[in-house]
Formats: C-alpha cells, structure tokens, sequence
C-alpha cells in the first residue's frame, strides 16, 4: 500500500506542467524552402552556442567527404564562422575506412586547429546514395 | 634519445589531473525509478540549458513517431518548454523512409519553428522493438 | 517569373558571408600526436561548457565498458572533473544488449549522479574491435 501510494506520487510527479514559458531568441538560417517540407533549419544560434544541421555528402568516396564539408563551411560562413570556431563534431558514415583513408581532405577544412569529434559507421544515411553525414557545434568568439 | 624524451613529457602530460572542482548545481528530471536500473535521468538543465535523454517509439510506425515527440513534449512541458525552445535534435531510426514518408507527424509538433537537425538509420534501439529514438538540445529564454 | 525572382534572392542569401570574426578562446587536450593524424582533439573547453570525444573500449565486454569510462575519466580529471560533472552522454555500441547486461560497470563510474543519456547499436567503429564509444559533454561549476 505504501508502495502504491509512492507510485501515485512518482505518476503525479511525472505529469507536473510547469509554467509556459516565453519564446526563444535565435538566430535561424534557412537555405532553401525544402526545409519546412521536412522541419528543420539548416543552423539555430542561441547565445554564443551555433547548432549545425547534419550536412551530407555523395558517393562514391572520396567525393562525399569534400560536399559534406564544403556545405558546412557555407553555414558557417554565413555567419562569419570557420572550422577554427568548431569544437564538436560528429561524423556519421557508411563507409569508416574510405573516410579514414582519405583523412587528408577533411583535415584541409581545419588546419591546425581540431575539434573534439566521434565517428561512427552507420546503416543508411538520408538518401540510400550519401555516404557521410556532420554535424557541429561552433561557438561565436565574446 | 631526444625522441624518447619528448614521448615521457607528452605521457606525463596525459597523466595530469588537475585539482578536483566543486559539485555542478543542475535540475534533473527523473520520471520513474526504473532510470536508477540503467543510469540516467530524463533530463538535466544546466545553466540555461536542457539535453534531454533519447525518448524512443515503439513499431509498427508511424506510431512510434507520435510515442516519441509526445514523451519528450512532456519532458519540455515539466520545464515549462515547448518544441519552440529546442535548438538540436538528432533521429536515430531503423526505419528512415518511414520517417520521411510520416514527416507530418513530427512537423505537426514542431509548428513552423524548427530545430537544426540530424536523421540517420541505424541498426538497433534499446528494445528491439523500438524503431525511433530522438534526443534534444533545448534552451530556456533568458 | 516571380517565382524564378523570388529564387535568386533565396540563392542569393544562401550564398552570402558574413564579416569574419575573430578566433576563439579555447582550452584543449590532446593526448598524444596520433590526434594530429586524424585531426581531433581529445576535449575542448569552451567557456564553462567541456566537449568530449567518443572514447572507445575493445572486445570483449565487459572489458570494453571499463576501459571506455575509464579513459574518459582521465579527460575528465585532466580538468579537475568527476562524472558528476557530466550532463549528457551519447553511448554507440556494437553490442547493447552486453551493455545493457554489465551496466553495473558503467554505474559505477557515476556513482548516483546521472546524466541525460542516449544509447544506439550500430554497425561499427573506428577500429572493428571496438565495441563501445562514449562521448560526453561536461559542465564546469561557476
């Protein structure tokens, strides 16, 4: 009984609603119309923090690798930002060795100056014909 | 010589711990007990800053898309958030063309102000059931 | 021809470049100079925010699990952090279903202070003996 009155509380608990509150300033990029077909933005700024939409690239490799990357410089770009303000990323791929082979070329879009990062081999990316998909997270210099 | 000089100066670095921090002040979301079993809490608001944990979707689709959005519109609503707030989302599905073929149903909760975003497929979610686990980045306006 | 207008002002956008902005202020680990090679490093600090990269455990689990938390906890006491420091954790692994059978292991390193959390089954690592990566982002106390 004490168990079942725990529960309740815990349920009760878990259906608390705080109080709605006011929207959120931020700073969305739009490339095209395509992304209100499918709900997103192709980058939110909030504060000093740019989340980056996944940017994908086409087979075969190593092709993909430079698209993905050559779209992302463009949002970043768009906001005055290079790979140097990048400090997380996440490669999604179905294909690790031909990335890891062809390393070089992704290395060319940062220089010297490398964020933290995961990479990760996957079933099936957006369309069955991409091979990469990145996202970041890039912060906006004080 | 120099060499191996140079390797035990960068292995001592790598061993360096520096002065252990005070505690981190957050306001974590539990929902039920089971999150002690495997480790984790709904979510975590730090500073002005809330992950949400992946909320998953059980098949047949496109079911499981409304089980998804729906848990995680009631993660926000406990902080007083809705979709509005959300600045990333990251999909991981085992059925991406389902998902594209139902996008109605994820737009519906977003509204027409949508997050930046990242879809991939994969192999497998926490119970082999599951065919869609969706984790967030929302922030609260200051 | 309004809608052919109507385009090039979208690529137009699409195509503009904001002013460069100045580099950003950074705290990063590098752990050894094989991150040169791949172009990452091992966490980066930004303001009080930690960005961690996935860190990976070889087969066979449970041996994976400890070796993956334990070298994150030396990025973590690199800069004076616990895991009670740790606000979100994505988990990819080859074998969930290990991983959901040792989470004894994994508790352990956070004692009873847990983040938000995602956890995926995918096809393969950077290497295809690995069979867990973690990344983490942690949060330094003001």
């Amino acid at each position: 009984m004490k168990y079942l009155l725990c529960l309740c509380v815990l349920l009760l608990g878990s259906l608390h609603a705080a109080d709605p509150l006011p929207p959120l300033k931020t700073d969305k990029f739009q490339r095209g119309p395509g992304e209100d077909e499918f709900g997103y933005r192709e980058a939110v700024r909030v504060g000093n923090t740019l989340y980056l939409s996944g940017n994908v690239g086409k087979g075969p490799m190593p092709d993909g690798i430079r698209q993905a990357y050559g779209n992302l410089q463009k949002v970043l770009a768009h906001y005055g930002l290079t790979f140097q303000h990048v400090v997380k990323e996440t490669v999604y791929t179905t294909q690790l060795d031909a990335l890891k082979e062809n390393r070089a070329i992704r290395r060319e879009f940062y220089g010297k100056d490398f964020p933290a990062a995961t990479w990760v081999q996957i079933d099936r990316l957006f369309q069955p014909e991409y091979v990469i998909e990145v996202d970041l997270i890039a912060v906006f210099p004080e």
